[in-house]
């Protein structure tokens, strides 16, 4: 039996993404070479990356203007590239939303290059909302928010119009959704949610905004490098970018990115109406801003808890378990997770009820 | 006909290996889930995270007081975060030898971050020897070398003992023969080569010597973060650090780096021996520093070029075009590259002996 993976990432990718890449490791392209053993500037390979960032385009309608790129380090190290890319050398500010842990994180690799002043927070409430209505002081170099915070389940439902830079760390929902690329300077995203497995980060970012803080960034950290290399300055997470590719050509297939967030919503509402139906369970986010990726909840009664983790585990359920500073459960439901899947779940809620209600 | 594989990297890795992980990307562990889509903090995957690092001590005989880090943003991203971890933030000094493009990076990232006294250096002649018999003055930070350069075809036989921290990019030969850990303070190396695939970087640090600069690195680009995390701030590189896994378990169940260095000598020989017989050969680097790894030569009378490359192309052999900024022909002899291989290359040879000799 396959699991139900609502693993929250890593996390699950289509099977024919996998059988794919699994042939690959074996045989590449006809090559008789794996994808693993083969140069990064063989022609196979450079043709993997021109796709991949092609899809992108198509995929997420980029503007002309605007450079995709891939990566390491993930988020964590976006963070510091954010900072030393768009802050000023001299007298550098920017603005930032704190949304949860991974935005906390962001704020304090800002602090090292600048000042940076919170805009709007929810950490009080153990981030279980968006901040809205805030306003973002004249004179910062840039915006920063998140779009979805895993941990917490919340997700920003509109993005707020600045009269600066607006950056934004997309890791956890980019491709669930429409955005305006155009309404964006830059987006970064680690890659292991809804576009492939980890060890590959992307950044679509305007060429325009770039080189304009007075500092000598290290070549690697620094956009340009990858812009000016089209991301082959060094060797790149080869295989990871194929998985990518793979997954992007999988959601292109299907109907693209309208197509996938229809089913998220799906999936969503099918989850949500549970947990506010069944008298078991309640959820941690605020209504308005539950997130359609990351669905957490509690029981009511936490003695119910050993039968709960029996009985999901038994329907093959895996990976629910909630993250430890919010406990309870967390239901990752990314692209690739079927709509059936979420329905298992919700049926174990159901039985759970019957069993125990 | 499986190519005789001799990619410069990422390169050749062993059959079995590439067999593992082409299964483990549809079912990991038996766990009806791919190796892609499981959470790296699952005790699956930190199994792989800590076994991996055992071989890795066990195969090198690393000394206590010595931690073993998986990050990424390969040997490039390592030049700045040496620069950052050990060089001091006033008045930081630190000397270089300069033997190829690679030690050239290095070099430049690091005067971004202080001084930099370039001891030893083969720019002249286009990198083809290991400056040797170099001083390195008092009041340096540390000291870093390249052990090979792969462009060039040139290796360290011994490293020189200095008076300060000793720090080696061993990307392109570590794993490959036997050096004595305890003689270097830090090693690092990207994983493509003898290790594993891309997007893996492994860093070999001695503990005490880190957190002495002054600075306030990036929580990313601090190696104490990862020695606290183990590896795991963010989330890590999962399949390239599990093929990594697998390619350290196939050198030590054939014998360990001993067998292996026995194994490199005797291709290199027997590539070198035809390169010095064959009157329709020349080697580019000098014979002292001549890589086990990688070997450079050229076509004494280029007007055979083409019936060489038809030649040994029909024979199955793969990537031995040598790098544009010496020309003619690498072949690299990487740990999984059979002798065999080289075999068939040097028959190759001397049939283009026979042929138009």
């Amino acid at each position: 039996m396959k699991a139900h993976n609502f693993s929250a990432g890593p996390c699950i990718l289509p099977p024919e993404v996998l059988r794919q890449a699994s042939e690959a490791v074996i045989n590449f392209d006809g090559l008789n070479l794996s994808l693993l053993e083969i140069s990064h500037r063989s022609k196979n390979f450079v043709a993997v990356v021109e796709k991949t960032q092609a899809l992108i385009k198509d995929l997420l309608d980029v503007p002309a203007g605007y450079s995709v790129l891939f990566v390491q380090g993930g988020a964590s190290l976006e963070f510091v590239m954010v900072a030393l890319n768009l802050m000023k050398k001299d007298g550098g500010k920017a603005a930032y939303t704190d949304t949860g842990a991974w935005a906390g994180k962001a704020i304090e690799e800002a602090k090292r290059q600048g000042e940076v002043v919170v805009v709007g927070s929810s950490k009080d409430k153990n981030y279980n909302f968006i901040p809205k209505g805030y306003e973002v002081p004249v004179g910062m170099d840039y915006f920063h928010c998140t779009s979805n915070n895993t941990i917490y389940g919340t997700q920003m439902k509109e993005f707020p119009k600045v009269d600066t830079l607006m950056v934004c760390d997309m890791s956890s929902d980019i491709m669930s959704r429409k955005v305006n690329v155009a309404d964006f300077d830059l987006i970064y995203a680690g890659a292991q949610k809804n576009m492939g497995p980890a060890g590959a980060t992307i950044v679509i970012v305007k060429d325009e905004i770039l080189g304009k803080t007075g500092r000598d960034i290290p070549a690697y950290l620094n956009y340009k490098t990858h812009i000016s290399k089209e991301s082959m300055f060094n060797t790149p997470p080869v295989f990871s970018i194929y998985v990518m590719m793979l997954t992007m050509q999988w959601l292109k297939d299907n109907g693209g990115v309208e197509w996938i967030e229809e089913v998220n919503r799906q999936k969503a509402e099918l989850i949500y109406n549970e947990i506010d139906r069944n008298p078991l369970f309640k959820g941690t986010a605020e209504v308005e801003d539950r997130s359609t990726m990351n669905a957490c909840f509690l029981l009511n009664d936490e003695s119910h808890t050993e039968t709960f983790n029996e009985m999901w585990k038994a329907a093959g359920v895996s990976g629910i378990n909630g993250h430890r500073s919010v406990g309870g459960y967390r239901a990752s439901m990314y692209n690739a997770l079927p709509l059936e899947s979420v329905q298992v779940l919700v049926d174990v809620m159901k039985e759970l009820e019957k069993k125990v209600g």
